[in-house]
């Protein structure tokens, strides 16, 4: 760790070490510095790799996303993109609440429910899970993350106010670039004035991307499963983002 | 299986078998009756048990408080005790989902979020089950009822409305006979006419009673966890309902 320098983006103290990101305090109180590590983790880091560049990519899409995003009336923790593998953002406490939305049944949802992956939903589900990798980021409701002091009634309802806006927004985006969300997660961050913003990041690593025309996946689920080209996929992701 | 006959209580079709009770189709289209069974079972039936009266004590417990249930309001599916293992009720379609209620937290609930059995819960969690054996009840949410078919939005939110009801009917009245209720389990039912009703039965099967002054178990955690005086501990939660 280094001391606090005058510069507004330089790194200072780390605040916190997710599994695919650092990110640092500033000189300014009111910004972090998110840095992408080139690490990837699945089910809740049993399954661990990395390659070079992921980082770099998946701070390139959430860079193009989120200022989109913020078009479309959605404020999020953006502030800037510095380098390759690093962004300014606002200084946001996390709701240690993750949000889940499913268009289509996959994953954990399709096996738990019986239900055949693909299947599409008529109407999007969106599902919490406590942010805690001790537990496995179980899932929870509403009540639970009200209960337990997580977040409040008011809160909750503007996170998932917020989730149903990004994916009205984000599912005609994708498919016009010939993808198709199936599901993705979220977290959101308070701001001191106590807003309500989207934080973390928008990337293979946290949505399903399904190729429209061959359902090929193009997401995280190819290094999960196993099934090669996963640096070529998140690579074909930025492409598309940014056509 | 026999066939119906005139009298409306006679059994006729069994129409379901569950871990702890039957239900049989009546002469009258519009009525069931139920047989409490012995049998008990736990963990999704990897546990089985049984002893002598256990049907009849949750019979005469469910019985009891179906119908002050109905004096403060809340709309169930009792029709009249039939005998001392058999209950008379209105012919519903059982919603499949299972309804949970948390005042304290115990149970799966206490260990997935890392929580002490018996920490109190400052308002009352509902959480939601598919029903179904087959999957294990999994957690579902109202999202997920409502994209798959299994209940609109609008029962949804009556099921819940009346949930919370009950929960504050049952909450003062097992207090003041000494009894705390850490948690429970509903399930509800759709009448011909669309109206919404509780079903299933309320009992130490489905219902998690500490006494108020030891905080001793009275219900099945007894037979789940294997700390003996099951019977006697049900028969009690009878003569204190009764009291």
């Amino acid at each position: 760790m280094t001391q606090p320098s005058q510069h507004p983006s330089t790194k200072a103290e780390l605040k916190y070490e997710g599994k695919a990101k650092r990110v640092y305090a500033t000189a300014d109180p009111e910004q972090y510095l998110v840095e992408y590590k080139d690490e990837a983790t699945a089910f809740n880091a049993q399954k661990r790799g990395s390659w070079a560049g992921k980082g770099a990519t998946n701070n390139a899409i959430a860079a193009a996303l989120y200022p989109k995003l913020e078009g479309a009336g959605i404020p999020t923790h953006f502030v800037a993109k510095l380098s390759d593998t690093e962004q300014l953002v606002k200084a946001v406490t996390i709701v240690p609440v993750e949000v889940i939305t499913r268009n289509v049944a996959a994953g954990s949802f399709a096996k738990k429910l019986g239900l055949e992956e693909g299947t599409p939903l008529p109407r999007p589900v969106v599902e919490y899970c406590y942010k805690s990798d001790a537990l496995g980021d179980p899932l929870i409701n509403t009540d639970t993350a009200v209960a337990l002091g997580w977040a409040s009634e008011g809160d909750m309802a503007r996170i998932r106010e917020l989730t149903l806006q990004v994916n009205a927004f984000l599912t005609p985006f994708f498919l016009e670039r010939g993808i198709r969300l199936i599901d993705f997660k979220l977290e959101f961050g308070k701001l001191p004035s106590g807003q309500i913003v989207l934080a973390d990041e928008i990337s293979p690593d946290t949505c399903r991307f399904w190729d429209a025309e061959t359902n090929e996946k193009m997401d995280k689920d190819r290094f999960r499963r196993d099934l090669g080209g996963v640096e070529e996929a998140y690579g074909e992701m930025l492409r598309r983002v940014l056509s």
